[in-house]
């Protein structure tokens, strides 16, 4: 439910629209990106009547919101959400928003040699995995720790914000620690609801990816989880759906669910390539399909020396193509500001 | 097999490649395309000793195509092909060709008032559906005949060519009557082999959607039956896969599928947008992508007045919003130009 | 609309209705089957008046169909239908009809042993493909008439019901020549609707294989298009859905589709377990699992020298084997009659 | 890797493997299940050399396994896993193991009279869930504590073993505590792998169900990080594949995967008949073709009172169609035993 207040209410009449919420054992949420105040009731208001609030003075309107999510969607906020990450803002119409790095964190050297390189091609964020989630127990899982900080000390050489995935509840306390910009989600733990609980009180943004078998409601309910549990910081994320038999690419890249996801939600929407690619040259294709269709930003996997690449060697992009790609990428945003 | 001559063959060494090739029972196909003389060996050349030829003076080499599909392949044809249409070219680095125009044939004040629409706002075909192929026996299964002949009177009047779908043997008379540019083979017939080896022998273009269910070997399969029965002008056309259980879109658009097939096959490669949309706003931005994902045009309905149309009016666009997306699409192909 | 009469209905009554029927353009079909008189009204129903019907003398209930099919569905025809064919019956309660054969016919022995084989182990019907449509036109694509013609002496000599695919309306003088017991609609060519439309003309059963991405509803409406044109004599044929990626099967067996199929439908409903386990040790728990879902048989392959098949050798069966199961199948049967 | 000691090993000569095993910084696992001594080495051991083993004495053999999982491999051991639940054995040739009860603990009534009557038809074990992963935030999430000593209760009343689903790593104290029996790993989480290596640590069986998207490999390689965590008691359940648009239930039921993961793992296969129908008609016909396809069991939803269930009602049995069914479990057992 969905509380809108008139203009000129009063705080005296916020209040006690938010009193009454309480009273009633359910939990207010009030949104101040908007010039009129919206207050969410949070919690199943399946059986609560619109009349117990249309009648306190100055509420203008109170909404059943027909879809199961309430906080990520556009009922709730009709202006798109803006976030604000090391400086850069993504959301909106502000310029795409390109985190570009390595999959996974190997050695100091590999990390600072591709964060000098996307750097200086432009990009404006780093990502590199320490913790990697891995159908079998055998494989690589990552540097822990130790890839954490090789990250943060990226990002005091370098000046850019660090995007690296969170796997579990265990580990949020070293993300504190290293004061993560970024927690991602991947796609296997869209799902995790007591992880994403979690990362409602952390005071981050969460970047959440698709999981490749959900569908989009699936994708804004996850979503609503982290926003429900008090963080509205969220950045959508579509990474690839299960491919048919036979495709040729590792994942279908799903190009429509951009603009679905920003019809049903305000968050920011980016993209990421380089899963559903699965090879480098099919990359730049599905990032310019990306943008044409409205995504706000990129998340790329550039290596210096993909051959060598402990882990999804064939899809990063080399830094020479990378930085092709970002000249288009500024031409692109150039001309339709024009 | 693929032979390929040497730039000083002569003619009679040519001659007697081809002669060889008859003598061992397969069929001779000569492109025509490409500076140096390639000879593909129609048939199953599985058993075929590539030594055959290489002893023959003038062959340069001789390679065995790994994959199913010869002369749909790059290999057979390295450069892309191009084909005229009514006087515009289609494929290569020519502008974007964009059909557009009702889903059905409805009434001839409907077509003659769209294909009005259509040519001022840029479009260079007109399309069309004369026969419907429907799941049900009880729908509307198209105005046949009459169709055509509405179809043939806006060619005339607005110098058009036209694009119509081909739904079974036994219609190819009157599609031969009215002269139709493009015979369009729906995505139900992408495997109707014997509707595909009768338009290897029509001297037209086809325009080939993909199956909603096919991978894109099958795609470019299906393709070579058309080819290997004499028939060279074949577009490829993506319009969407089976999509998941929740897609809020009718099909999941495949833009991936553009750049592979481009990089698997020398043939033009075109998207239509509005029946994976399904909705028409989710049209454009699909429309966009396919051209950032580097599709040579578009397939795209238009209907003066949505809500009446008989058959998926909700996908189709109004006049004014195509003429914006033309607008934008000359934008964009002369920003690459420069 | 469906009309059923009243018991005591006369045949003047009957009569009246069916030339209001046809006075208002519509074509009656009545089901023969019943114990009650049911009219069905062909055609576009949708803005017929039930009362038209309703107030006639004689008319029990007027029925709109919700469902786009009507004569394959329950509401049509509540009792299971019952095929003969070549003296032994298929449907209802009767004993599973057990098809067996080679995939593709190749040479009169080998297709003479084979049914000598499945005829002393206690098969009902030979089947054997002569027209085999193959994704790529340089497959090797059946015998052709040849094949038709060892097909019919098989029947001869052993006294078996043929079955074999028909691939294409030019055969169909063909297959009437040789007097095919059952003619088989491929997947591919489940929504070929020419093709279902010429085999509502013929007087023979029709085996209708479901199409792998297909659904039940579009399924049923494939069936209804042979009905609606005069063949009340369909068979259903589950055979596997497209799988998932990383599937060991060939297809997804799906076996849930056997339940709902006999719930909607009164047509029988067997089961192709072949394709769908694409080796050999996985057929017979497929076709075990679709008699216990309820199928009214099964269609399977068996070869006397897998290895040496032309066609999908790995996922034929021995004889031996074959020879197993239907032992299996009669106990099975026996004890479900105790 | 995997290695096979001689029949006359002696236990010294063991004893020499293992610690060469450890000395190259691998863990060694031993298989007490065969008869020969079998030693998997756990870890990433693609760059050991059988050698290294080969010459050692009383080895037999040295194997490579080729698939990723090892421990659940039927190369690691051939005969069926037999496992012993609160007195009733499941796996290889033991009657079906029958798990019945409600989708979710409701009350204290709804599980002791849902008790009473699987136990009275013939269920040898109770199944309920206290902790329900929801894809809403705001859906009802399960009793917790209260609902595991609800099924704790009616364990000792009816002697039945009890099935609970785990969801997080922070309840693992709480099951503990009411001694839970079978420990389930809910389809979501079937790749959370923290929670599976946790599991690892439990004494007790865990029942896994495969993950609607997910392939045979990747849920035997869940297995796997449960055995090699130190866990042989791991139960495989089928649950249905995410369905096509169109499905008439909830999911498909994937009865092919059944011979797929007999024929790979040595583990119990036994499946969930009731997500797949989503309707309680349906329910039935799949758990009959589970088992004809060779499952070890079968793990159904049984209520009271379906209609007022609090979730997944419609596709729960009443109590006297489960008693029907028991009756024909018992019946076909008997008969494969005749």
């Amino acid at each position: 439910m969905i509380i809108t207040m008139k203009e000129d209410a009063t705080r005296e009449e916020i209040a006690r629209v938010i009193e009454k919420i309480k009273a009633l054992r359910f939990e207010p949420h009030i949104d101040t990106g908007s010039k009129l105040a919206v207050i969410g009731v949070r919690g199943d208001t399946s059986k609560l009547e619109a009349d117990e609030f249309y009648q306190l003075p100055g509420v203008a309107s109170v909404a059943r919101v027909s879809k199961q999510y309430k906080e990520v969607s556009r009922e709730f906020r009709s202006r798109d959400t803006v976030l604000n990450i090391g400086g850069h803002k993504v959301g909106g119409e502000h310029p795409p928003f390109i985190i570009a790095g390595p999959c996974t964190v190997e050695t100091r050297e590999q990390v600072m040699l591709t964060a000098a390189e996307v750097k200086s091609a432009g990009a404006v964020a780093l990502r590199g995995g320490a913790y990697k989630p891995r159908s079998s127990p055998y494989s690589f899982q990552g540097l822990g720790e130790e890839g954490l900080k090789i990250l943060a000390e990226a990002r005091e050489t370098f000046g850019m914000p660090i995007v690296t995935e969170i796997k579990e509840i265990g580990t949020l306390d070293l993300f504190a620690k290293y004061d993560i910009d970024v927690y991602q989600v991947g796609a296997r733990n869209m799902q995790n609801y007591d992880l994403l609980q979690k990362l409602g009180q952390v005071g981050k943004p969460v970047l959440l990816k698709r999981g490749p078998a959900n569908s989009i409601d699936e994708w804004l309910l996850s979503a609503e989880y982290i926003m429900a549990n008090g963080n509205p910081q969220v950045i959508l994320c579509e990474r690839g759906i299960l491919p048919p038999i036979g495709s040729k690419l590792r994942y279908t890249f799903d190009v429509g669910a951009i603009p679905v996801a920003r019809e049903l939600s305000h968050l920011p929407v980016i993209a990421d390539p380089s899963h559903a690619a699965g090879r480098w040259n099919y990359v730049l294709p599905l990032a310019r399909a990306a943008l044409a269709a409205g995504a706000h930003g990129i998340i790329v996997e550039v290596h210096p020396n993909p051959t060598e690449a402990l882990c999804d060697g064939p899809q990063a992009l080399k830094p020479a193509r990378f930085r092709g790609f970002m000249e288009e990428v500024r031409a692109l945003y150039a001309s339709s500001q024009a």
